[in-house]
């Protein structure tokens, strides 16, 4: 056996959030752990296409626009006249830079090998790793396929740089285009839709479902779209695409069923991602993806075959950085034998949008199907000092509660902060707590988290 | 009797936070109340002197200055480079205009009788309020004083509008001062040092203490001063102020024990607040107020005489608007016999410097003091990719825990919205939770939030 020839306890394929915590969690405690990634530098798409520079882009357009203030200087307000890209991919570039230096010494702090090359299985326990110029093998005791996903690129649409792109192709515009459509209303597709609208582009935002984001609580989606459409942006939801392609004026036509044709300067194709499995040779171990290169697992993160775990993307839903890593680790541990804990099923969603949106828990829809008996309690930011304060009047916080316990059952949020206030709520659901919790409790003034104790008054006054 | 000459159950003198939830309580539990305010307005020093003012002016001087992009596009970056007075109080006088309006209207919701005038004690049960032109005598079962505070205006300080100050005259500044000394490193010394530095203007801090703000966690404020002197502020701790005159240049001379003179533009004394009971009359009901026009109460916030009440500023630390609003409710359900509950052991404090901080439970101090065997961990905002996207790479968040039952004891933050996520740590604590709590919850992803998880990593590690 070469020294390349190394037996590991435990091999993870993949380097983005769901690898990294799973080769984390293997490394502090002490067993031989290997990390390998395809591309050159660690991260994965969440730090390089994905999850970092899409929320960097966003938090540079809101600032670039004046956004926050608009609600008090006028939509018409504007901190930069002209923004061109190179304002908003340098500070992408920079954090992006930043969080590899953090990631790349948190791996080395914590003794985790690293392989820089293509993975390919050849039998359960070994694996082949193609580096540029050489090949190395390594054989473990388990693993953990934490690939990620990429785009998927359906051969009907015509991919051009700079004006059909995927979510990839994002940060390589090189101008900022007048209109753009947007095919594909998931997160991603909803994200950059309402990203580009504040950045004053004309976007439609085209999807053959007839609601965006049909996990999320209908009120906040209906308050999401109410601000889309503040944004001039154009929803054209029920209405399936049948041709996209570039006609010999050189704009971008996108043909519905409906007949609808949308005109624009670019087109994002955000439908669906796929898992990055293909070049795996799953059929070495006996697994197979699905048609989507996804892969099926148990409530361990264990696939069909025992010593073989996923994490991540590549196992679909909710496709998360925040729960990728936390499958990542409960993954390791589970491999490893080691002990572990999790409030993971109160994992809270995020969603980046303008405005943001967050969830933890039950939503309405829920809880009348599963016929729970609950009181909602509302509150608008426009009710609490520091939503005038920063400018944001348009937020809303709902608390839903057991009516005869009282006991919290979830919060759905959309505004300013969000995705950091939901972790309130959060907490006190799992520690079983109760909408009393809210009104007896003393919030900092002035904060948004304020809104739960107006939530809560709301909520009770209700009973 | 006239219509004018009522009796209440509850008599409010005052209507700031305090005040306002007090009747708020009653109110909603069918009593007779009513609210009584000296100036024109209901909200108190909190809504047009206080609180709401500053801190609103503190948002629109982080906008105007691009504070939180120093990091990255270096401190020369301005939004605008002449700032104006305008700029900065046009945003203000909005916000207060707002949230005058939510507050007038929740009083009026909830039936709140309301008079506009000078109240003072006539005998234990009876009130007499001067108005402009008239004079009304109210009788009541209970009373509770929420009067507030004021700034201290010592005679030898020669008060010059426009150049020597209080904090209540920081709006109406004519010009953006290019130096200033603030004489008083307390709460509201510290935050407007830290506006008027952030702005550029030349700040000298001066305080015969030898540390800043001494109930807050040393780490937290060591961090602190070092923004504070980042920002080219001077601090003169230990240093006792002999005088303050206008030289005959016109200058502003500061002379302190130590034979120092600091020469300045404006001067903003900040030494301490005195409750505004003097005209109360305080004699007629057998109370009496110390030498700073405060008086003291119970743990139920009963006065000496047990059917008048006091809460808010008027009985000292820790004079937060947060704490008020609870202390009011509080006052009215125990003066009224309606049942209460209360996590108020639980406050958090927050205080709105650049950068802000918030703090909830026990200080590394207290527990030393106490001989409680703790252990703390530190997550720095560098760490953490929400910190590099928003352009905040210097915040803090220090969990402090049971070394031996892991409980959470005490949560300290300085940064980027502190005030808010304090009140993860908070729910936890409240709940009796433990610092694994942090380890095994999924955070939405990026957010600073994720701080918990990384102090509580590092807590553990120490053990």
């Amino acid at each position: 056996m070469t020294p390349e020839d190394r037996q590991y306890d435990l091999i993870v394929i993949g380097s983005g959030p769901a690898g990294q915590k799973a080769a984390l969690a293997a490394a502090k405690h002490g067993v031989r752990v290997v990390l390998i990634e395809r591309r050159q530098v660690v991260g994965g798409a969440c730090l390089h296409t994905g999850t970092i520079p899409s929320k960097t882009l966003r938090e540079a357009v809101l600032y670039f626009t004046g956004h926050r203030l608009h609600s008090l200087y006028g939509s018409a307000y504007r901190v930069k006249e002209r923004i061109t890209p190179e304002d908003l991919t340098f500070r992408v570039q920079h954090v992006i830079r930043h969080e590899l230096d953090v990631v790349s010494s948190q791996m080395r702090r914590n003794n985790i090998d690293m392989h820089f090359g293509v993975a390919r299985f050849e039998s359960p326990h070994t694996l082949m790793i193609e580096h540029t110029h050489t090949i190395t093998r390594l054989s473990g005791r388990k693993f953990i396929i934490a690939v990620g996903s990429e785009p998927a690129r359906p051969l009907d649409v015509p991919f051009t740089p700079g004006r059909i792109i995927d979510s990839d192709g994002v940060l390589q515009l090189s101008t900022i285009p007048r209109t753009m459509t947007v095919v594909g209303a998931g997160v991603i597709g909803c994200e950059y839709a309402s990203i580009f609208a504040t950045l004053g582009v004309e976007v439609t935002l085209v999807d053959q479902r007839h609601t965006l984001l049909e996990f999320v609580d209908r009120e906040i989606v209906e308050a999401l779209t109410f601000y889309m459409r503040k944004e001039n942006m154009i929803l054209r939801l029920g209405e399936a695409v049948t041709k996209i392609f570039i006609d010999d004026r050189h704009r971008i036509v996108t043909e519905l069923e409906s007949g609808k044709r949308i005109i624009s300067e670019t087109l994002l194709f955000s439908i669906g991602r796929q898992g990055a499995t293909a070049g795996l040779n799953l059929a070495a171990v006996g697994l197979e993806a699905d048609a989507r290169g996804r892969l099926q697992v148990n409530d361990c993160y264990q696939t069909a075959v025992d010593h073989i775990y996923a994490a991540g993307d590549v196992i679909g839903f909710p496709s998360l950085a925040s729960t990728s890593m936390e499958q990542g680790r409960l993954a390791a541990c589970h491999a490893l034998g080691l002990p572990q804990e999790s409030f993971s099923a109160l994992s809270p969603i995020g969603i980046y949008t303008i405005p943001e949106i967050s969830m933890v828990g039950e939503t309405e829809e829920g809880l009348t199907r599963a016929h729970v008996p609950y009181e909602a309690g509302l509150a608008r930011y426009a009710e609490i000092a520091k939503g005038q304060i920063i400018g944001d009047d348009s937020g809303i916080l709902k608390l839903l509660f057991h009516r005869e316990t009282h006991e919290v059952l979830g919060v759905h949020a959309i505004g300013d902060r969000a995705a950091e206030i939901i972790h309130i709520g959060q907490a006190v659901m799992a520690h079983g707590g109760c909408i009393e919790y809210f009104i007896n409790t003393v919030f900092n003034y002035p904060t948004l988290a304020e809104a739960y104790k107006i939530a809560a008054f709301d909520g009770l006054n209700k009973l």
